[in-house]
């Protein structure tokens, strides 16, 4: 028997544009598939605006409840990027133009023959003694203060940074899954699979009802952190619906 | 001068398929789009597990907090469907079969010839005292207890409840908005935008870069709830961009 290491995580989302229905976010997703990918459980999602208060409560809760914060949002340079501040606060500490990052950005709009302007300049403001997050697409990095992550809400930004900086950070077991696809919707094998759950308590059964329309099927999805335990689980679950099947 | 009415509004989203990445949510986008035009001020979004302890304890931060609350997903026929559990004890109140709701769904079951399962029983669980959300598409009722509207995780579905809903809640000034189009960065709107924001506190401008893989430019979104102070800010916001422009 093996031990499983468990990694958790909150990922918080920030911006008016999320809530307003203008931008459908697209960085919850990437970052669960990634975080599923390396082992590390994300646990909770909040999505909140540009509202300083309601950053700082919600960085709060969350980097005192999980191992690894990831937000997305809010550190460009205009008038309602905020989350560099917000974050700050949420720390106590003061917020500064990062040496570094006005050496990086003051570089390369020279290359580029663009003037860095105090906007631009904003893209370098971070909380003192975070740690660069390196940004490949567009220079302006990223920044880590303890365990949160602070990225870029532009999605090929945020998946760059995320890219940079997932090899860093501590992970656990992966949990392993499988899908099991049931021609039978959730009410005919609701009963029976929540017998195949009770005999097998190291997985977790979810269960996905599809609909196309007409009819509802079901995706069965088996999650665990070791092999052989979702072996077991899945040959009990294509046994039961091939009962179901029997039985019809 | 007229007076705004503001109601304000959270959701939950519930389910592991969510946090593990396997399902990509679409219903935040959507119920975002639906409040805005109806004048429902969205301000917070959470996704959790599949965990009663995590349901409950959102659910009552949440609406304590927020004129709104609506929830998507755990409310099917098998195991881990424990919204109905979770909300009833929120609220301190037993989750019991509703009467009117296995009339309904045994009369459903008996007209298709099939058999009125337990676990289809289960989808006639909810808190006492909460009143039913139709569900035109699978029948299966949602529910409404005090402030939190409990609706299906199935996009179809869910939005057929909202649909069923909305009409009956209490609604505010809707917000109006309108979109600038500036072929500048926002390094280079930053400064002046600032200004804008400034000169016109009753609106909120928000300002949301997209990459073409090359370079930045910048969409304005301008939101009021006058539509004479939206002008205004329009106009300068505008004016704005063609000094930029001229001085190029």
């Amino acid at each position: 028997m093996t031990t499983a290491t468990i990694v958790t995580a909150a990922m918080l989302a920030i911006g008016d544009e999320l809530l307003s229905g203008r931008t459908k976010d697209k960085n919850i997703g990437h970052l669960a598939d990634m975080l599923t990918m390396v082992g590390i459980d994300l646990r909770e999602v909040r999505i909140v605006a540009d509202d300083e208060e309601a950053i700082v409560d919600a960085v709060n809760a969350l980097r005192g409840r999980y191992d690894h914060v990831f937000t997305s949002g809010g550190i460009g340079p205009t008038h309602d990027d905020i989350t560099a501040d917000a974050v700050s606060r949420a720390f106590g500490v003061e917020c500064i133009h990062d040496p570094e990052a006005m050496a990086l950005l003051g570089a390369m709009y020279e290359r580029r023959g663009m003037e860095f302007t105090d906007a631009r300049r904003r893209m370098a403001r971070m909380p003192v003694g975070a740690t660069h997050i390196s940004n490949p697409v567009s220079t302006a990095p990223g920044f880590r203060i303890a365990n949160v992550y602070v990225m870029a809400g532009v999605p090929q930004v945020f998946q760059a940074m995320l890219d940079s900086l997932l090899p860093s950070l501590q992970t656990g077991t992966p949990v392993l899954s499988c899908t099991v696809r049931s021609p039978y919707g959730e009410g005919d094998i609701g009963g029976p699979l929540a017998e195949v759950q009770k005999k097998h308590p190291e997985t977790s059964i979810g269960s996905y009802p599809k609909f196309d329309g007409k009819t509802f099927s079901t995706d069965i999805v088996i999650r665990a952190r070791e092999a052989a335990v979702l072996a077991a689980a899945e040959a009990d679950v294509v046994a039961m619906i091939e009962t179901i099947a029997r039985s019809r």
